[in-house]
């Protein structure tokens, strides 16, 4: 792969958070809907979504305060779980309270409404 | 976001696994280097890389017999961890041996040489 390829990513679906919610959605696609087989019978699943809010400012810092926490040394954004990072892309364990057709129903994704899903796994 | 965008996902780096290696190493593009100050200090990190070898047809495909054995029904590649989904994103977590400089010498990544890596992140 050459070094200034660019990986082109479509999403399979997206988050449905309304603010105040203690459940998040996650609405894949009706043409994935095949992959989702099965998803019914799992507790938790892996969720890789895409942080699309993050600026392109925001994306370029390489350092930051562990938590925003301004007494604690600037350090690496691959060092850290923060948001913050080239390529915001978040992955977060959550528990599957239900599936009804191509909609998730969750609880534990610590993503923003609208956010682009990039992937479900089992695990 | 549109329903029909395509994210830009630009590598940060490189898995270089020589087969038959028990170790791999993430070199990471020299740009990224600050955003890697304080790894040193972690035990464990996730890689988010991104399966290149894996074919447009095998992308396709939405239900796969568990580890390939073909007495387990076929399943949802979301209901599982197989490498075969639309978006091949494998999120692993490794032990780090060492960093010397842009590259980190880990242990238990599965991914095949010349993957591009997407991020890093402690956890």
């Amino acid at each position: 792969m050459a070094d200034d390829a660019v990986i082109d990513v479509r999403p399979i679906g997206w988050v449905r958070a309304p603010p105040g919610s203690d459940h998040q959605e996650i609405e894949v696609r009706s043409e994935f809907a095949e992959g989702l087989e099965g998803v019914e019978d799992l507790d938790h699943l892996w969720v890789l979504f895409w942080m699309h809010e993050l600026s392109p400012d925001r994306r370029r810092q390489l350092k930051v305060h562990p938590r925003g926490d301004r007494s604690r040394p600037l350090t690496g954004v691959f060092a850290l779980h923060s948001p913050m990072r080239p390529n915001p892309i978040g992955a977060t364990r959550v528990r599957l309270v239900r599936r009804e057709g191509c909609r998730l129903l969750v609880e534990g994704l610590d993503a923003h409404d609208g956010s682009p899903v990039l992937d479900l796994k089992s695990g």
